[in-house]
């Protein structure tokens, strides 16, 4: 089961259809050339339809009639959806905005991951269906829950939460007993300040409705504690699952959902999967310029679906999925075109490149009714192809007849933390700014150079293998992370706002970054409007965010005024400030130079990546483009064995 | 009564001013060539200061004094501005906002549609006034309430609407016995998706503050409902006047505002009233783009007023008055510019000119105080003539030696459908779309080519006489109206998504637009980005919205890429997107010059109307302009006899 | 101690601070040059950390390090940040934002100003400072609370300002008794208008979630009461001292906070102070636009500081501090750059030049912890230098040989009327359009003419001695104000909207202007889109704003249309609209060409100012610039002898 492969799969709903369409779906499903399917989810009110009255019978028969087909299921736990009877039982169980709103019944996800109540029926759902499919052939996986964090919902501000949330300062800031030592608190969040301090924890209040700004450790505590809560109950499913069945648990996760930490909840699983949706989220939050979005309006943003199977690669431990892949038009973007013919190949194609398992399309067959009547499927809603069906059963034929996966560490490394980008959220210091969209300027950059790239979590402290490091925005940066990365055989590239806060949020003395052997200390820092970007003499900018760098440290590039831009000691490099796609290529190709690392200068659009055996060169655009010796047809797929 | 006649009229606030005025302000009316005054719509306060204690003195002097200048009178009920003292009575009367807020006394129109006892209180103070004045010989007709619908108030989140919005379910999917049969319900609306499916009818909330969207057929079923509130709401008042009185009844509708059926509510009406804004409307809701508000900032959009003339006359099944024109600069609009000299003339012809029996200016006199006093009248507030007083005495010397009115059908129909709206509204798919906007663009269109037309209730079975039928965007085309449309000896222009849904909203299989004698399919559809049109192979493009068309009928127009655009079998085409003007211009010639109707290619703010005897044209531009062999002045009406 | 002085200081927060820093800092500060510090306004937590457990030792401790260094120390009043506890005390303290949420715990300013339980606090622990230290030798000046309004925190609509509201009408519209007079409020608001009348003073409720706007009337009587709260509250803080104290008090206003009457509160004061943060200001609230924030990005709006600086002088009646001056980037704004170098010495120079008798850099040290740990210091986090501290040193250098000071009044005079403001934020007519921005592009005008300008209240009578008066946009003028200025041997300038409304909001009749001597009626008013000016004949425009005139007095500036747009009579002169730069510099050049006042043609971002002995010239440019003779280097302070 953990050597790579490569399959394809579905996303299926038979609860939404007669019974007499299920072993037809299921025979045509098989002659795709689809092997999972997944099913489940969001059916809670059809397995319990009143509490305690439990309907299993057509679940059975669902996972017979596929199995019997050929198909392995993917068996999802439905608590992102209890039903309506659950808020007659739980009438607090909602999450609460950051007005102080409810947020009611009526579309999914509407309940607060601190609601111990809620939590409770969670444990029971996933206990009956564990223990009736555990054993079950069919069943080869386990999904938990759904899209964690979707819609905004990591974050709630109800009296569940915010007795949670005292709970869990106690715990980390103990005390004698176990009422916790709130001049700890107070200390660390500087509450002096202002006249925060507090009495005791039952004083502390969520940090929303303040009348300006709450005190940034206050609410990165409280981001930090909001991500503990979803770590803590995926754990209780999982565990669940775990004593009753030896298959595989994934979760599927969104893509740019950041406010909760999923390498934390990647430990609680086998592996990880997520749900790629190109078009929608270059529409919004891939983060692309207008002009960007004009020009791959039908093929999505060349990098970022490609970032997400690098970063869940590194969350599922070396195994990932789409657990939903895009199969023509969604309903949920501000504008919803078609992909261009070819799109769902290319897509397929490059998530394998990225080292998916499995492909799975969301959905079988396009519902009429109700939220997604307007998300396309494999199928239209009167059962005739669509037409991701036929590119489907493309990169079917096609991974039959591929050769064998070989899965290999890419030489190129960048770190990407959760709680970074929870700080710069919490003070992004400039209007716009990200932690996000920092990281992910530097691997457009790195792509752009036809870069492999393996995602690496913060907590990783062997960096063996690796040549090129990139580390940036880090705003905490723990003594032992700086102590792995000083000495590592690789170029490290940190910088900018690094090691800029110890691990309370404050600004720590010696001034950052204070990284061992390096020379550099960010005198002050200053974020600048989009119109007045900072040119650095070779050219590029820094826009948005830049620093006033002291320190020996030799300075390699200077900005336009002289004042140093990049610095370097030995292999490590400080970069201070936000560089512009001219300024991030050229320095990464600059670093890439000195760790001997072959670049290559792709045109926009264009885009490689290696595996073990295979080299694979994607061409989003409709033109043929011809780079490096190769004629890379109008959205295509090519490969090269290596 | 009936026969058509042009008169001109004003609204008037005796309450506002001390009685010495009112024999001098009657007289100048009259002298001025007034015919009508409006009274009475906002002096609940005046007339029951409180609760029982009645004052119709001042009404009755009043009444006597305006009706012994020779004026006939409009009364209105004062139902829009309940005085302070109903909260005490009813403190559960207000209605609520989306996010759960009361929406507070202190301006008007603060009651919700569903609150029973605020109900019981306007079926008791239109009975008084019904009682006293049915009979009266000045009042000549009645007005119920004042502009239902404005500042967004169909639409209530109370407690009694959600008590109510069940009952109307339960009625919607009766069952044996009272109680609704919730399963009918949830498969309609197939909450079987995401676990939405109700064991109650109880159990149904509001689809305000959910997580995320709420399933389209709830949140258009509450739409449906709210409109039905309005209905119910008028139909009361109009029942209670009808039983006392011969004088024809009216309500005064705003512009675009489509959250309820004007249609419904206009069945219990005996003509349709509107109110005219020109500038305002530009402003804030005419849906220009800014370089036409720039163009037309002192003229007014010169299609938005002619479609509500166009519209309200439908809804008054033939009868429409303009009950409000604006003389002047009004207050509300975020700018608020003075009409240029000769537009206040202009707007009256126009509507005349769209068969308006009256035209009333409001108002009177400016007032010196609270929220509109710097909305012009025809007197400043120190009685001195305002700049829209000569032109509205102007006008009246015109219309009195005028030929006399001759009211003819159209030639060209175009159907609007408020439930259709209520539909786009749900579910626009791609972001600032909507229904009236498509059925604007459409009917600005036929207006460019010079077409006088009839718009038509989606109820319509009967179209003789039609040479030319559009009916775009009707998400849900009954089989009748398809049956009757079918047939038609005029040429029927039908799509973007017409029939895309059932009655439930669910789309239907055989998929849209299924329609009888037309082979096409839409097979999926997209929604684009502003800036990514599709254009079409003769011409102009699809913006916004466009479908992928199937099927075995003719295509009469491509887009660029080849893809079927228009569809047509017999007289029947389908319209396969959202067509810019360009586009819609040729489609729309195209369609005539089939049906043998005469077009003309107008200049931008040249328009014509056609009654029966006569033809108007109108230059809403400070250019002389030559067309069609004419020398139209600027800013000028120019009559022909036909 | 009133004689005119310049002097430096800074902010100081000894309770963020280990004791045994405390000492060096005081070295250093006065090694710097400073010689005032400003303490305590946020302390309430150290000295009172649990309610009546009073800790004053560290504060003596304190003030005695800081003043045996030399220093002399403004004492704040901590009112500004009520400790957690308070919230036991006084659950129902907190303001109440308009949509009817609290503005809870967790920053600063979170009380409402008519919240008499935590009113009698603040009475509490200002007279436990005034006792203690009121005879203190190293006190030297007192300042109450911190920045009121700050924060948006003026207006709240809490119950307890409803009730307060409720009395401050009764006191307004007096009865026989004490129970007010309801029909003189109806009559006075108009509510008439719309059956919003009242029966008694327990029926007004807040205006907040009216359904449309609420009554300008209504609304500008509350944003009247807000204001005398604000003053309410400082006075009892003022009284407190006054009566325990020799020491001046002042309070530090805050940049473009117009929401209560700065004057009002400035008469409780021994002089004014305000903080000045130019490069916050013109990121979010100078008004500036994107191509002058561009262009100041690092320097500030170039008039902006010095309107306060004049403003806050007449607030203080010819007494004002810079009590916190930005020595390097803030944490606040959208953008927070780095001040070029050079600014900060600038900057203090331009408030020496405006009367400042101190400026006070905010702060001494920049804080690790909590909310403005991004706000530069003096000194960075680590006590090393930051580069304000070299350009304060400098400053402190030159005041020391700088000629003695000598003040003097300007011979052009500015009204500014924080009730007008009020009046035009409640009905501003035009989006966008406030009676601050209008104020200052007329001293923008000015400044660019070379012109040095008093700032006075609408209070004034005695215009002696100034030969060229500006009172734009003062919607109410109460008669003796007319009257005082109708004589004044200098040019006045009235207009746009003045005296457009009574007291109480309504339209004047006769119609306004209604100035003695001045026949010019103001006919109508209409408001402009942007793209939409009106253009002069000579040159330049009315933007956003312009009004028909009518009436015999000449007419010196016509409309491109040819309606007059600037009429006189005598040496008064009403302008009919919101000039541009253009027209505002041409109309206040021919004033001052009348009133025999030399004025000089400025370029952008080069300023001057005179005091009684000096001459001071201001290049806020990156340029050097030769202007009248003279060449000013880059970013640099000219003095000249006079
Ligand atoms: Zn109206
Ligand atoms: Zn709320
Ligand atoms: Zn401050």
């Amino acid at each position: 089961m953990t050597e790579p492969t490569r399959s394809l799969g579905c996303c299926y709903y038979p609860e939404h259809w007669p019974r007499s369409l299920w072993a037809e779906d299921a025979r045509r499903m098989a002659e795709t050339g689809l092997t999972w399917v997944r099913i489940g989810e969001f059916a809670w009110s059809k397995l319990e339809p009143t509490p305690g009255d439990l309907r299993f019978d057509w679940l059975d028969e669902a996972i017979w009639t596929l199995g019997d087909a050929g198909l392995r299921i993917v068996l999802g736990t439905p608590t992102a959806t209890p039903p309506r009877w659950m808020l007659d039982r739980h009438p607090d169980m909602l999450a609460v905005d950051a007005t102080g709103h409810p947020r009611k019944f009526g579309s999914r996800r509407h309940y607060c991951f601190s609601h111990a109540g809620y939590a409770a029926e969670s444990d029971r759902i996933v206990t009956l269906l564990a223990d009736r499919y555990g054993r079950n052939d069919h069943v080869a996986a386990w999904q938990t829950d759904n899209e964690y964090g979707c819609h905004d919902t990591t974050i709630s501000y109800s009296d569940a939460a915010r007795a949670a949330f005292r709970r869990w300062l106690r715990a980390r800031y103990p005390g004698t007993g176990n009422d916790g030592d709130i001049d700890a608190l107070n200390a660390a969040w500087g509450n002096v300040f202002w006249s925060m301090e507090y009495r005791d924890f039952d004083e502390i209040d969520l940090p929303n409705l303040t009348v300006t700004e709450p005190n940034p450790a206050h609410a990165l505590a409280f981001r930090r504690f909001s991500s503990d809560q979803v770590v803590a109950f995926n754990r209780r499913q999982a565990d669940i699952i775990r004593a009753r069945s030896t298959a595989p648990i994934t979760h599927n996760y969104m893509g740019r959902i950041t406010d909760f930490d999923h390498f934390a909840v990647g430990r609680d699983l086998d592996f990880a999967s997520w749900d790629s949706y190109p078009l929608g989220f270059l529409e919004d939050r891939a983060g692309a310029t207008p002009d960007q979005q004009r020009a791959f309006a039908r093929q999505g943003d060349p990098d970022f679906q490609a970032f997400h199977h690098d970063l869940y690669r590194a969350v599922g431990r070396g195994r990932m999925w789409v657990m939903e892949q895009q199969p023509g038009p969604v309903n949920w973007a501000p504008h919803n075109p078609a992909p261009l013919p070819g799109m769902v190949r290319l897509w397929s194609w490059e998530a394998f490149a990225h080292g998916a398992e499995c492909v799975s399309y969301f959905r079988w067959r396009q519902a009429p009714f109700a939220q997604e009547q307007l998300h396309a499927g494999l199928l239209r809603p009167d059962s005739q192809p669509a037409p991701g069906l036929e590119e489907a059963a493309q990169v079917a034929r096609e991974i039959a007849q591929a050769p064998a996966v070989s899965a290999k560490s890419a030489e190129v490394a960048l770190i990407f933390d959760y709680d970074a980008d929870a700080a710069w959220a919490v003070q992004p210091h400039g209007a716009g700014l990200s932690y996000f969209g920092l990281v992910l300027d530097l691997y457009k950059a790195m792509r752009g150079l036809g870069l492999s790239v393996d995602i690496l979590p913060a907590t990783t402290r062997d960096f063996t293998g690796y040549r090129l490091i990139a580390a940036p925005g880090l705003m905490h940066m723990p003594g032992d992370l700086k102590s792995a990365l000083a000495p590592a055989e690789a170029e490290v590239l940190i910088g900018p706002r690094s090691g800029a806060r110890d691990g309370e949020f404050s600004i720590p003395v010696p001034l950052p970054p204070d990284f061992p052997g390096l020379d550099v200390t960010i005198a002050h820092i200053e974020s600048l409007r989009p119109d007045c970007p900072a040119p650095l003499d070779q050219g590029g900018a820094f826009t948005g965010y830049c620093e006033t760098l002291d320190g020996g440290a030799k300075v390699v590039e200077r900005t336009a005024t002289g004042a140093p831009a990049l610095m370097r000691a030995g292999r490590v490099s400080y970069l201070g400030g936000w560089p512009d796609p001219v300024a991030a290529r050229r320095i990464i190709a600059g670093l890439c130079a000195r760790a001997g690392l072959d670049t290559v200068e792709l045109p926009d659009g264009i885009r490689r990546r290696d595996t073990g055996t295979e080299r694979f060169w994607f061409n989003h655009t409709e033109r043929a483009v011809r780079v490096a010796g190769r004629d890379l047809p109008p959205i295509s797929v090519t490969r090269e064995l290596l």
